[in-house]
């Protein structure tokens, strides 16, 4: 082990003309360890689920999910730091409460209870905090869901930035639905809610230092009316996720790892606005690394797939269903990609970070 | 309404000439906020109840309860900006997982499930990061609750302060057991576990700039077996707060003002150790106002009262459990205290920030 950072300073010269070998040892946090991508997961495999190891935890599902007396129960947490804290379409308000909302949905849960603790930083102007807690008002009450405990703490000023909120969340699975990771198998059909990448680029020209013109909108919305009217279409929707941080990519190699089975995706099937696909352009951006927050990914038996798809286009939150690939008992813990030129190329983990702090 | 901080300076001439009164307006957050006195709950009342209405929250109790099929469950939420993270008796860690454990339990809840949310600061050792969580993860087992979801975020080095944690919790409360602060009434006898204002002094010992030489250590501990103990030998255990943030002093304020009884308390017999003692007397420090993390307040009916004092007394972290006062049915809404020397005075919610990030 060593320290990344001042070594790369010391080696400066070498690195140059090495190619960089992304390094998983490091003695401290980096930004990257915050991003989605393999440094993510292995932050969580090394520290968190080795230390806190227990069955519930180890099922890789996006909530914990157990039993209360009769009821089947999920459980999720997220704390979000998002910078700017108002973006176009959203801020770290409703984003903080769809996004627990949608950690819930994706367990096939309908969200019920929500709670809210706040970091706050000394010289956060009061205005601000008025007009965040109403957004989370007013996304609560779009799904039903009750903010029914909180939490409010102060940091000196330097010691934050501005507000952080966590939301953590239980939510109720109805008695048909059962979505787990696990139960994704080779055959499945792969079907995205709507167009990508949304989320990120409106944060991206929202961000200080980036003068960049879109009229792009965070995609922020609450998934778990969409999913409940796809689990009333059938019973053979096998795992869903929202795929936030780290993109589909990540979402979709995440569901590979966990399953070992292989993932094959068609390029020009995944549905993206011209707007984002321009503005990723312009940046050089991969859009399948870029965060959405209203979006979600199905695994579907295929036998389903197209009164699934036809459900989803029905509901406003999933007019741009499309199914985007299958799942292949081939290139095992992989995810592969016909692109738009009809090539084929390996849709890895990003191993850092393309857009800190996005959620 | 006005920027009380830049007032100040304008004002100083005028202002040290006279007795400064506390204003409750403000346009920007201040430490004060999070100090769990007069300036927390006002943010609490004119934001977050305002804005989160609804029955659960307006129980004024430590979690929220509500029901799961057939079962009471109670779920609470806490995030932990303590400073400095390492302190003698503990760390942010086991402050975490116990202070969450500790609010179910004052639900008389059976903690059960934990969520843990960090946000974590490039840089951070990682190296503190395993210790830390090696402490949730041995609080937790010492409770036997399991960390079933979590979750990490990164901001970038001077955006936040090495580690926050937010856990939140859900526990399941037996039949037997009816705890709420409305259930509190004139002849209850007040119960406190023990001695008082241990964690505050820990950490101001810890803490950078106060050469201050002491063996104090944290109190940080989990009350739930202690309060399960209690429930077994008494119905009519009617509230429990742990006296957390703002010490003792704020908590009976806070029953007082939410059943609308008075409190009064006798000085000399609240417990209080020689080296505390000691400390706050050179601080200038009121240990009323001064945090606990593994002490707990119970107001019982006065025909239980001695047989749940003894059941506390045989408890490890009950055995300097003593009574130190009443609720009586006179100056409602306020805590009279009679002090050592035999005068009275009213015991107030502090205004504002006897030490700010305690927990």
């Amino acid at each position: 082990m060593f320290d990344s950072q001042s070594k790369k300073k010391e080696n400066s010269v070498t690195e140059a003309l090495a190619c960089p070998i992304p390094k998983n040892d490091y003695e401290q946090i980096l930004l990257a360890h915050g991003g989605g991508g393999t440094l993510s997961h292995n932050l969580i495999q090394s520290v968190f689920l080795q230390m806190f190891r227990n069955p519930i935890l180890s099922e890789g599902h996006d909530g914990a999910l157990f039993e209360i007396g009769q009821e089947r129960v999920a459980m999720t947490t997220d704390s979000y730091v998002v910078h700017p804290i108002f973006f176009p379409g959203g801020n770290i308000g409703d984003l903080a409460i769809n996004g627990t909302i949608n950690d819930l949905a994706m367990c096939g849960a309908i969200p019920k209870f929500l709670s809210a603790g706040f970091i706050l930083e000394e010289g956060l102007p009061l205005d601000n905090l008025k007009k965040i807690t109403d957004s989370m008002m007013r996304a609560a009450a779009r799904t039903g869901v009750h903010i029914v405990t909180g939490d409010t703490k102060v940091v000196d000023r330097g010691k934050g930035d501005k507000i952080f909120i966590n939301t953590s969340g239980i939510g109720i699975i109805p008695a048909h639905a059962d979505i787990r990771p696990l139960r994704c198998k080779p055959g499945d059909v792969i079907i995205i809610s709507g167009r990508i990448a949304e989320h990120g680029i409106a944060i991206m020209s929202a961000r200080e230092g980036l003068a960049f013109d879109t009229t792009v909108i965070s995609d922020t919305a609450p998934l778990s009316d969409l999913v409940q009217n796809m689990l009333a279409t059938s019973k053979n929707i096998h795992v869903l996720r929202d795929p936030t941080r780290g993109g589909i990519a990540s979402a979709l190699n995440e569901i590979a790892a966990t399953t070992v089975v292989g993932m094959h995706i068609d390029e020009s099937a995944i549905p993206i606005g011209e707007q984002v696909s321009a503005a990723c352009e312009i940046l050089g951006l991969d859009p399948l690394y870029i965060a959405n927050e209203g979006k979600l990914i199905a695994w579907v038996d295929r036998h389903d797939a197209d009164r699934v798809l036809e459900a989803m286009q029905k509901h406003p939150l999933g007019k741009h269903a499309a199914i985007i690939g299958e799942v292949v008992d081939d290139h095992h813990g992989q995810v592969v990609m016909t692109t738009s030129i009809g090539s084929s190329r390996i849709v890895d983990m990003l191993s850092g970070e393309q857009l800190p702090r996005i959620c």
